[in-house]
């Protein structure tokens, strides 16, 4: 057993405060877990390796202690000394998406396990499914819904946009039955962010009956989710964004009225793996502090999952917090774009994600001439994903460790490495093509259209 | 660029024929990032911290190095610089076992979601499966053919037993035709192996167009699978065991016969995540050097199992010996066993796995009497997890490093501990119930019947 001053002494001042709150709510067993997985003995001496600053929309930058953590030696996944891990990441999941009756299932996956746990569990071969769609990732939820036999009814915005209320209400009246309203909270693709609480809302009151899916895998932990307030039946997400751990995690909270359609379905669940009638028990038991088995869980990475939670839940900046500070670093992104004269592929600010931005490249630039310079200078951005526009805008995430730790200057060094590449990128087109001409469109250091009075040309481009 | 002085340097010897016999079948530059991942700039510093051995059937003990690679900061999914490992983790694998045409899938989850994989891409609803049943898993893997709508008939072995030839041999010739042939290469649950070679020549001799589908969690890289020669079109693996890496990868090898096969089907693939048409493109685009999205990699997992698998195939001790070692591991632990009168659960010497080892307590033991004395004295084992004997018999895994590296002297350690807390377990039984009376069946330090002429008594304890 540890000394107090030891653990005094090993943890680092940011996570005290995590055990004096904790220790008011859950068992000192569980407590105690959680003070050992912090005072490891050689934490002390680790530091990562020196690398280049990972701002892609996941996987993001971790903290040395999430990857301390997933480091450590695997235990076994019935031991005694495990099961608090997982009993605990169970309990804080809950709490990143205010929720008190929701039910977290971590599963070896990545984020896209989470759209087949949805499909196989809650949708029966033919019901139909409304889907609110804002990108690529709205595309490819839709192709999993329909690999199990969903009707899927889009409501495809344009690119940039996401749909509006009266869309939504508008789809909700037409007299067909939704078994669920599915939606991208944020497109990674597009940095689009849906309104949820007006779609969980909305969903409430035309279509009560119906299931609302979110997918959060690029909002999760970055963007406020209000689960139990909102009327969320599903939170889709992974470890590797705003959870700020590796990726290989799959995390879903289903609601209790979730879990009651799947005790109610006629057909059999459509799978084995994604089967929430194979798992529930097992995320009960451990929860409950007993093991029980199903499939290996992935034991490093719950451990580096549950330290990056303890970090995010348990430190002295409250999750409500992180929120505020994630809008203000998205605002310094947008701000350095505007500066930049360049324009953002969300079209409106109440729609643009606070996690990531999606920029239109200046005229003439493609990917390749931007992203592979920011690269040499030390900071990883990725170019669009979008199958018509891919070549047009660059993605640059702001989560985790990079917008909470201040004291690391990511985004201070994200905005002048990016003014410098695109600066050096411009000045090599203009020695190599002297004589191009403009075309019209907005060029680098050149001022935006105003968004609502943009005309049709630049338009079109969205 | 780093000097070839500074990588002898950084490299532990007994990888430095790794890159001299890769540079002579590989690219430059793939060799080039392998030699990048083993020169961590902070690699000579970490060491895992102490911790009890974990010798359970997986998850196992790994290497520092393999920890250390789980410790790297992220790697952007599509990233240069992550490529070159997904490409030659895919390489690599292959050399697992010994096939040059099979495909690998490398997907972020447990080794259950293997059976998904096969059951979704390969079978279609109402086709027969033959499995070999020889423990909980081969139950498993009927369960989750049944659950894509397979009809499996079983060939279910007693405990402790596996499928003879004739029984195969049998059921082939009845005269029903078999989409496939599924069995447990090892049942982790009864260390039972089954003779993947006799089982693959007797499906090309007897029925050419089945597939054969290996269930090697509990066996690749630690017993020998011969993919190409013995006629196998699926092997289904786990990071976490043999192959030396924390749990949350599957590892599964399709044969191009099985690939045909998907291209073939008639019903759609039954699943999104499980599907092998998404994955092919990028397993092939990632071993071709170009990056492909279909989920983001566990990018970390997929280090770590690259840096085990390169210790495992480019090391100085070949993977024909590694074997071997395993073979001489078991040997160990078994003449331990019956030193201490104890008697194994694989009832027949050929059919005893490599790996693993399940061994009934004496009499008058259960597991809870045992293993919390070995986890005391720093030694993790398990027990049983066949719904019948479970409390019976306990299981101990001998697996990786724990049996190459003879260094670490852990066997020894097992069976000195293993010694020690069967003699103390016994006392303590002693005392509490001193009038206790034999039953006559083997007791700890009683001479165990031969097998073959073990009495009836005895036998209807298996």
């Amino acid at each position: 057993m540890l000394s107090s001053s030891i653990v005094a002494f090993a943890l680092k001042p940011r996570l005290l405060p995590a055990l004096s709150r904790t220790a008011t709510t859950t068992k000192p067993a569980v407590v105690q877990a959680r003070i050992a997985n912090l005072v490891h003995r050689n934490m002390s001496t680790f530091k990562q390796e020196n690398h280049k600053l990972l701002v892609i929309p996941g996987p993001i930058e971790v903290t040395d202690e999430v990857l301390y953590a997933n480091a450590t030696p695997p235990l076994g996944h019935t031991s005694p000394d495990f099961i608090p891990y997982f009993g605990d990441a169970i309990r804080l999941t809950r709490e990143v998406v205010y929720t008190t009756t929701g039910q977290p299932f971590l599963i070896a996956g990545s984020g896209t396990l989470g759209w087949d746990q949805v499909a196989a569990n809650l949708i029966e071969p033919g019901e139909s499914v409304l889907l609110l769609n804002s990108g690529y990732f709205g595309d490819s939820f839709a192709d999993c819904l329909r690999a199990y036999g969903a009707q899927v009814d889009e409501i495809r915005a344009d690119f940039g946009k996401s749909a509006t209320q009266a869309e939504l209400e508008q789809a909700l009246k037409a007299g067909k039955k939704y078994k669920a309203v599915a939606f991208t909270h944020v497109d990674t693709s597009t940095a689009v962010l849906a309104d949820a609480k007006m779609i969980g809302e909305t969903v409430k009151r035309l279509s009560p009956e119906s299931l609302v899916f979110l997918d959060g895998v690029c909002s999760i932990a970055s963007e406020e989710i209000r689960f139990d307030d909102w009327n969320i039946d599903v939170v889709i997400g992974a470890s590797q964004k705003g959870l700020g751990a590796p990726p290989g995690l799959s995390v879903v909270i289903a609601s209790q009225k979730a879990l009651q359609v799947v005790e109610s379905r006629k057909a059999p669940i459509a799978g084995f793996y994604s089967s929430w009638k194979r798992w529930l028990p097992i995320m009960k038991a451990y929860e409950a502090g007993t093991p029980a088995y199903f499939a290996t869980p992935p034991v490093n990475l719950i451990r580096a999952y549950h330290a990056s939670l303890t970090q995010i839940l348990r430190s002295d900046v409250s999750l409500q917090d992180r929120f505020q500070l994630h809008k203000d670093a998205a605002q310094r992104i947008r701000q350095a774009a505007k500066d930049l004269g360049l324009k953002l592929v969300p079209t409106d600010e109440y729609n643009t994600a606070n996690g990531l931005s999606a920029i239109y490249l200046p005229e003439g630039l493609g990917v390749a001439d931007v992203v592979p310079r920011l690269s040499q200078k030390g900071v990883v951005i990725t170019g669009g994903i979008h199958k018509v526009n891919k070549d047009k805008y660059f993605r640059i995430g702001h989560m985790g460790t990079t917008v909470v730790d201040k004291s690391r200057g990511d985004i201070d060094k994200v905005i002048t490495v990016l003014k410098e590449s695109l600066q050096e990128a411009l000045e090599s087109k203009k020695k190599a093509s002297p004589l191009q001409k403009s075309t019209g469109r907005p060029t680098f250091g050149q001022s935006t259209y105003p968004r609502s009075i943009a005309p049709a040309s630049a338009r079109a481009r969205l």
